[in-house]
């Protein structure tokens, strides 16, 4: 008899477990993250916003990374990026960091156009610095695989706060 | 001597891949999810653009959510929110979802303050539903625990598109 309870406790226990848990038709997903591959040991801002509000009271600079999944150039710079130690550090030490798949609605973040890959950095001022850039002059904030050590000579100037420099 | 080789290669090996990942200084970090535990197995968009594109091209409603990390009526209505299948179901299928912890600066979306937890919902048509509220005046769109059978029906106020009501 005890032991019946017992088991009509466990299957009650199991079936109160599985309400609990939504799984879609298409079976469990893996849950998405903010980082997108770009660096899962950063902190990634969500929105431009909370990511401006972060840069102005932290004082750091914001990295904003536009990047697609179906992009081959977005994927493979990922790669190398988020391998690279010294970028990683870096921006965790001293930037804030946003990736967007979505285009904002600041027109400043697109001075040449909207494109991927494509890296803008954004002083605590709030000023899009159009001048730190790649090196293509159609697509200037464009980066690719060989561009890494670019990049971190850019991400230098970008510490190098605008107000400081008044 | 092989053995020797082999140690010395088992020894980059192990060097590079400690080089490889960058974990900070405070410890390795839990990558971040986008959705913050208010149902981990629906696809959230990320900014609130990203939404509005996903709702129009998809022609389903599209629920915000504005909450915070240290409020403790957002915590627990996150819980109830997230352990509730008819609603985790029903956002799966039929809704675009998005979590926000910081406003947008789209002022339809607080249209009477900004507070949390706050629940909009916005219609293909990107008109955002006021229409569609709690039971507090002072604070139109806040739920708590008590209130998730009225936001169930809000959903389903909500799945009547406003087009089709023409």
């Amino acid at each position: 008899m005890v032991k019946a309870v017992l088991s009509a406790v466990l299957v009650l226990a199991v079936i109160s477990s599985t309400i609990a848990k939504y799984i879609p038709k298409t079976g469990k997903r893996i849950p998405q993250t903010l980082s997108r591959g770009w660096g899962d040991q950063l902190i990634w801002a969500q929105t431009y916003e909370e990511a401006l509000y972060w840069s102005r009271s932290r004082n750091k600079p914001l990295m904003v990374i536009f990047h697609l999944e179906d992009c081959p150039h977005s994927q493979a710079l990922k790669k190398v990026f988020s391998e690279n130690n010294e970028i990683q550090k870096t921006l965790d030490e001293d930037f804030v960091v946003l990736n967007l798949m979505y285009e904002t609605t600041d027109k400043h973040l697109s001075p040449d156009g909207q494109y991927v890959p494509r890296i803008l950095f954004v002083d605590p001022s709030m000023t899009v610095r159009a001048d730190i850039n790649g090196r293509y002059s159609n697509r200037m904030y464009a980066y690719e695989t060989g561009d890494i050590s670019l990049l971190i000579t850019n991400m230098q100037t970008a510490k190098k706060l605008l107000k400081s420099e008044l």
